[in-house]
């Protein structure tokens, strides 16, 4: 197998010289070699699933391999959109078998039950080999979650044309690892609610290019839209309106969903700020309920953060999240911690009295606030993540464990990694789906976009996850993900805001090996096309990126064409 | 009837002091007199069309406004969606018939027939009257287009909460008459293609908001995706592919539809740039055909432009756009002559010989090409419409009744006005619908949109149509629009970017009067979530403009708030 920096110069060999369009895997497996070889897919082609004790998980995974390969029926991206392989199809053979194994050390568990292992301990890479005689290809692996990988990846291999189904680089070996462990995506549903429906289509679409996390940003100021089975009148008062909830059933289904595609559920319950909401059932629990001016209070309407200096705001918010925790199979759960605003605390009578009555600052009530429920989060067997001004902004304890996100600029990766926490990449620089949409405050039309402009996918695809680490920091970065946040979202653009953008940041963080061959746009852009395209074949409604007399003619639309 | 300054305090004073958002109505109406009566409408309510030989589309029309006020269902956007009306409802009378008719000195016409007449000539004014007894409301007109934008008007008024469609603003009296005769909404599908239901979809929603006319940019550069009977390789070679064509059928179903809405769908056919894969058909009539590097020729790729200078290229063109023009019953044709980019032809042998031999200069030429393709569409009834370039960029003899499209920029308009034209207006920094969706040229990551940022719906709604100019030319600003050019756009995005925003410009150009009281943002905003989330009722996927929160909140998310 050629070693991974041949696979970049491999990847660019292909797109030069073979018919344009033809390589069109998302994200770039880590080793690559095809032949020039057509091979059509037999109309009685079949899955061989070779594996003792196979979960039902991989079954469905294979059934839904068939489909898409049934069914994408998508043509190549070059004018004509296949009909000039024709002749090439006329003599080929034909592949009717894919044969999955396991290798012999692996364990034999359900997709979902390794999709949310620790990080790192997760298995995720596969070998896939497609002989070009037709004979059985095979796919192995030492998971369940491998084998996903895997059968994900047979599916981009394919085009259709005039009723065949075929690839014109036969033979194909692929093998391929993730170059970092979390790969995610965070949408917010609290500013506005999406229904289930939404989120499964986006758990499929995460899929198709390989991300393993849905970091779900479930409750904020404005909408919590989480039913808690302890707190029912979170969601009863909280809630846009009683359609506009996620029960515990719904929880349950989206949870099993992800994880039958390799994906693990990252609930973030944002507190102590974010949290204005719960003041519509516990008054007391909320400082500067509702005030105005909101700018005063809060980075947007509606002002309110949790009194967390109370000791009965300390335990109800330790309660509710272990009851939340306890309901969701992943190591992980976010306690947010980010943009918490003193200014609501300075006339706050309640908070003003507990810090006098104990001595204490703001400071260090927020650390113990934290350890409380960080600490009875550990005692569940979860691991915290927050938002970096947790470590950045303030003075509090936390556990070397706690994973830190990086939000407000790529700039501050190094001060957080200097703390010695393992970080997530989110930086709004690079990888904030919303900005550039506009203001959206009311009686302000000059208002622009906070994190103006828009974050194109070109331009999230060159963030560097390990600019200004040294390399002994390296193993720090955990990954990253790209984030929708809703105040101007909803499921009416959920599809165009963040298809096929938040595939940039899969394929960084599949494909972008620390010390490997770095990526390049002009060399993505016709594989990102090809997959937006398969998306659109897939029911999805990625935006276009480019005209389509662009998407057909590769390079014809860089700017030095 | 209250004169029509009166009518922004009236609506303003409606919002202050009524149950906030019940005032509901897009564009708001010239004169609007509201009661504070609840009144239900009857399951059994019927529309009674008292207009002898009415048109068969005023029948649809009735039938489309019944479907609408059974299935709209909208609850009003407050907290509780309307639960806190029950009471007024319990003791409401009951509205049971809205009766139809024209005024005596009308003439019966379709109302496609009243929607395809000059600019200026079109009667859309009507008078509706809602008394609180539950008597029959009336609605009346000059023409039967009056009559559909007053069944728009009467849809917009009702609420629904728990079975029962109501209004607590009985009695209303309503007369209403648009400031500007053309209010459009133009779309390009030629870089990317729309299929015809989204067209179809489009053409409801500009109904919904009194847009009368569709401004077709059916051809581009990129692709040709209009079949012409008397050229059909143009299609043949020019569009993305066979099923991604416009029809002759497809077109006059679209043209019969928009007519039945109110909508004159001017198609332009962007002359003599922006035209290169005509060179697809006929290398001979495009010089500089997809000549590299782009950049040089064309201000976006491919390059190719008409060889105006040759005089089988002005027949071929005048005869294309005749051809075109005499399919569709509008009074109007767009022949484009923006960017025109004259690099493209200094070394063009073809074009050079010609203006050798006929010892001509370039803007000569042009102008001869101009006054033959428009004395050809002058011939078959038709006023041409240019973009700006033609007259300020160019020393070209057009015709007095040339109506120019201000697009570059608002500050443009005074220029075309002073040489006595009139004006439609599109400017890229208020009303370009595709600015601050990032650069889409590829190997450019740092690249953004050319006219950045965002233009949001209350950017759009703060234009001042008659900015710069005096008195005298007022009664040369004909309307204006907002416009979708397509390069990163497409059917998956077409929705949310459009719409709420597009209704943006169709408030101003019926409601802002000359002279009358200024639209203000902050009273509108209100009344944009109303008709947005009607629109979602409808089927529509417009864009979110706030966290639900604010929407049940009016001002509640104002930057002063």
């Amino acid at each position: 197998m050629a070693p991974s920096r041949y696979v970049g110069l491999l990847a660019f060999v292909a797109a030069s010289i073979l018919p344009s369009g033809v390589l069109a895997l998302w994200p770039i497996p880590t080793n690559l070699e095809t032949g020039t070889t057509a091979l059509t897919v037999s109309p009685s082609f079949y899955f061989d699933v070779q594996v003792e004790g196979a979960p039902a998980d991989l079954y469905e995974a294979v059934d839904q391999a068939q489909y898409y390969l049934e069914t994408d029926q998508l043509g190549r991206l070059v004018v004509g959109r296949g009909a000039n392989d024709t002749a090439a199809l006329a003599s080929a053979k034909t592949l009717s078998c894919l044969q999955l194994s396991l290798t012999s050390s692996a364990t034999v568990e359900p997709i979902a039950s390794e999709a949310v292992k620790p990080l790192g301990t997760r298995s995720e890479e596969y070998e896939l080999t497609i002989p070009a005689d037709g004979s059985t290809a095979t796919l192995t692996a030492n998971s369940t979650l491998g084998l996903y990988r895997g059968l994900t990846t047979f599916n981009q291999l394919f085009y259709y044309y005039g009723g065949v189904t075929y690839t014109l680089l036969a033979p194909i070996a692929i093998t391929d690892t993730p170059a970092y462990p979390f790969r995610g995506l965070a949408l917010d549903t609290s500013r506005n609610y999406y229904p289930v429906t939404d989120i499964l289509r986006t758990l499929d679409a995460m899929s198709w290019v390989k991300i393993n996390t849905f970091h779900w940003h479930i409750t904020d100021s404005q909408s919590f839209p989480l039913e808690v089975a302890q707190y029912p009148e979170l969601a009863m008062n909280g809630a846009y309106s009683a359609t506009e909830v996620y029960t515990e059933s719904d929880i349950q289904y989206i949870v099993q969903y992800a994880g039958a595609r390799g994906i693990d559920v990252l609930m973030e319950i944002d507190t102590p700020g974010h949290t204005a909401i719960i003041g519509a059932t516990y008054p007391d629990y909320v400082a500067c309920f509702d005030a105005t001016p909101w700018a005063t209070y809060a980075n947007e309407p509606p002002a309110g953060q949790l009194r967390f200096a109370l000791p009965e705001v300390m335990n109800f918010t330790a309660s509710l999240l272990v009851d939340i925790a306890n309901t969701l199979p992943s190591c992980y759960i976010s306690t947010g911690g980010d943009e918490l605003n003193t200014n609501c605390y300075v006339n706050d009578t309640l908070t003003q009295m507990q810090l006098n009555s104990t001595n204490t600052t703001l400071n260090d009530a927020l650390s113990t606030f934290t350890q409380t429920t960080h600490n009875a989060l550990i005692a569940t067997g979860k691991t915290p993540v927050v938002w970096e001004e947790m470590v950045l902004d303030w003075n509090i304890t936390l556990s070397n464990e706690t994973i830190v996100m990086v939000w407000i600029s790529s700039e501050d990766a190094l001060a957080v990694v200097e703390k010695g926490f393992r970080i997530v990449q989110v930086p709004s620089n690079y990888f904030y789906l919303d900005c550039g949409g506009g203001g959206w405050l009311g009686d302000y039309p000059a208002g622009n976009s906070w994190c103006d402009p828009f974050k194109t996918w070109s331009e999230a695809y060159t963030f560097d996850p390990l600019a200004n680490l040294t390399e002994s920091q390296y193993s720090l970065v955990l990954g990253g993900q790209q984030a929708l946040w809703s105040e101007q979202s909803g499921p009416q653009n959920l599809d165009p805001i963040v298809w096929p953008r938040a595939a940039a940041s899969a394929e960084i963080f599949w494909s972008a090996q620390p010390g490997g061959t770095p990526l390049n746009v002009t060399e993505a852009l016709p594989r990102l096309h090809d997959i937006r395209y398969r998306m659109v074949q897939r029911g999805l409604n990625p935006i276009q990126l480019q005209p389509q007399w662009c998407a057909l003619r590769p390079d014809a639309c860089d700017l030095t064409a």
